[in-house]
């Protein structure tokens, strides 16, 4: 069996499991519940913002033609309540940042340019009232003195300088973040139209693998880190996730758990272990006999085994509710991932989670690579390229620290430890996954290496304590 | 009043919220629901993982000092099975990946360094078998050729080598993300002591603010924008978020809200608009009369009027349901953040999501800066440092495309252009804010400047197409 399955390089699986994605259907569901998806339809503004002439200072609306000297005020123009003076040469109008300018004044003069000239009336009566009741009786009646002629539309906002009507201001395609759920509420967008979210099974195999809460183990047990792993992982990638549970190593138990995906009608079914070449690794013999393996073995360090498949359905599954209308024909991606944890976990970054990102409307699924420098040197394997887990993190040079060299920061790669793919640990804290070239001999510290990005930067290492300025 | 704060530098005011933060305590959860909390309390593993000397190889288990040789194979042992035989000199067990290797045997030689002898019986019988019966008959009566010696330990993981008992897995104060969700799992740690999430309340606040639904809009009035988009910011941060709407610009309309937030058991309270020097802003004199403020006014575009200030409670508040005693005295701190949309998109995260990372038991709270390169020109402010929103990306140059020059790759800052306050299409697709200095004069084009992530780079763009290797 070891020969059916050809070996072939990690960026062909990629481009054999994106060739396989299909188009989910959309929906239209609350803007407050759309943060991580993506816009199936673009978002057209039904207004203009501002949707009329706004003040962009305190200060005063004027007629620009007027010039410097001492006018009537004759309204007051605030944000959410506005006078309707009749705009007259001469006259000016008090007005707040953000508040409408007046139909017939055409600039603001900002407060800092212009100088209150207190009525006669309210003069005399200045030494019995209190600074409030000036203020109010001062609004009846008051003049001011414009210190700086104004050119027209000077501190203005004109309509639609900020969003025109009938502008685009989402793009279909575009994964929706905080200040896109901003600019949703700014155009009225209660509802948008979005990508469906993928449906994940998630499966484990294996007589040995029990479940975490199993304590003390029986002889030979280990505990199912996999299916608690990935399951995280597609929820955090904005899939629905169902828990399949552990599949023993029969055909028949591991076709029941086949069965309960379809029924749960699930897009994408992750399996671990089960696909090595041993006689009790039966999950690729039931890929190939119930589906299409489109490949069952990829050069890479770890996660050689790595199977992808796809099996058809007959229909839209039951329960799901949807239009089977809308989805012709079903399918079910089926990601066979290799047993040990860390196989599994560069595995599903790897070739999984840009498959659920392009289901998920993606224009471009594929994770970000960047170039690093190593802070270590690392041995290279001449059998296969490496996944090395590293921590990225933006640094003075590790390895010089307390010399003089010891200045001026890049980014570094520092890798997570013993990376054994049984070793779980070394994916802990890792936000990438090195890519260390088949090779002999070792990449020395300080080497430009790429890295592929497998997590949030934002939580990265801070050695230096550079973070607060 | 404009006087009365005097104008704080933003690092300053990031070291005064950061004072002001208390510890949250703690709870105990499922780890399933633990992604994103950071754990209070270490987790240290009950048990050895492997808990058995498990094989690295498929092959047979040997005692290493029998050397080359041909051996009576008396049983096997597989993931989750394995026959319990006499170890002996002169026999061999054979062995599945990660299955335990059995008491006795010292050693496993891969099946590529072996040779299967069929037993004489079984040899007889060969041509009317099939391959199936040929293996279940050959199991009982095998005999393997050892073609290479085995050094002591050969490919066996020993007890505890990717984790030992008693050894601290994940430490108080890491961010539980996908991998620290497989090792809790492996470890058997079906439930996490995690630091609790803060509560946070948002709040807007404006006579020309209207909901988000309202269609048309009524002479003078805008769309907020500002509440759904911070109440999405502060969910995504990993914060209980309660919306606690639109207030109108009256004294007892604000104080309305703020005491909702302090009966809802609100930790922060998020402001927006009301923090300017006009008469009818009038959340600074609330807080002022009421609370404690510590800054009023911060040295930034855009976001020069925040505001931050403590509120004393009397008790913990009803409706919580925690243990008042463990919290003795609580305060709640409010963020006054100006009412123009980036403008309280940029201050949020400069200052409220670092109390809130706080908060939730980060190490270090602050947000990540790092260097880029500028793709384009921009003007400099002498007034103040600018914040200015921008696209990070891996590319090559972008400002020399098609020319010979454009070679190799950087991180550049491309900006989101127009970012005058008003205008949230310039937060649109950002993940870093530009510290742009306060100075006269302009930031050349591929200058390095510092540039603090707001969002994950695991979306930035990827103009170049070079993600599929
Ligand atoms: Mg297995
Ligand atoms: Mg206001």
């Amino acid at each position: 069996m070891s020969n059916v399955y050809s070996m072939i390089p990690v960026p062909q699986a990629q481009q054999i499991v994106l060739d396989h994605c299909w188009t989910l259907g959309s929906e239209t569901i609350p803007s407050h519940e759309a943060v991580g998806r993506v816009l199936s339809v673009s978002v057209v503004a039904p207004d203009s913002l501002p949707p009329f002439p706004a003040s962009i200072k305190d200060g005063y609306a004027v007629i620009s033609s007027d010039g410097i000297g001492t006018y009537n005020v004759v309204g007051e123009s605030r944000a959410g309540s506005m006078d309707s003076p009749n705009p007259a040469q001469g006259t000016v109008v008090y007005i707040t940042t953000g508040a409408p300018v007046p139909l017939g004044f055409d600039a603001v003069v900002q407060v800092e340019d212009t100088e209150e000239v207190p009525s006669e009336k309210v003069e005399e009566e200045e030494g019995t009232m209190t600074s409030s009741d000036y203020k109010q009786a001062g609004r009846k009646n008051r003049r001011v003195r414009i210190l700086k002629a104004a050119s027209p539309g000077q501190d203005i906002r004109v309509v639609g300088s900020d969003i025109l009507v009938g502008e685009t201001v989402l793009r279909s395609g575009e994964v929706i973040g905080v200040a896109e759920i901003g600019i949703l509420a700014t155009v009225g967008a209660t509802h948008v139209t979005v990508y469906k979210q993928p449906h994940v099974g998630v499966m484990s195999t294996g007589d040995e693998v029990v479940e975490p809460s199993t304590s003390p183990l029986g002889p030979g047990q280990i505990r199912d880190a996999n299916r608690s792993m990935i399951l995280a992982a597609a929820a955090k990638a904005g899939a629905k996730v169902t828990d399949l549970g552990i599949a023993r190593d029969t055909e028949g138990h591991i076709q029941g758990c086949f069965d309960r995906a379809v029924s749960a009608g699930v897009d994408v079914l992750i399996t671990s272990g089960g696909v090595s070449m041993g006689d009790r690794d039966l999950v690729k013999p039931l890929l190939e006999r119930t589906g299409t393996i489109h490949f069952g073995r990829v050069l890479m360090k770890p996660g050689k085994p790595l199977t992808f498949a796809t099996l058809s359905l007959p229909s839209a599954a039951p329960g799901e509710g949807g239009d089977p209308s809308s989805e012709p024909q079903r399918s079910m991606m089926v990601f066979g991932l290799p047993g040990n944890p860390v196989s599994s976990f560069a595995c599903f970054y790897l070739t999984t989670l840009p498959a659920l990102r392009k289901l998920m409307g993606w224009s471009n699924p594929m994770l970000r690579r960047v170039q690093v420098k190593l802070a270590q040197t690392l041995k290279m394997d001449p059998e296969r390229p490496e996944y090395h887990r590293v921590a990225l993190q933006w640094s003075k040079c590790p390895f010089l620290e307390g010399r003089a060299e010891h200045v001026g920061c890049d980014w570094w790669a520092v890798s997570t430890g013993n990376q054994i793919s049984s070793r779980l640990l070394s994916a802990r804290s890792a936000n990438a996954l090195l890519e260390v070239p088949q090779a002999s001999g070792f990449l020395r510290q300080g080497t430009l290496v790429s890295a592929i990005l497998i997590d949030d930067l934002q939580a990265m290492p801070d050695p230096d304590g550079l973070s607060l300025q």
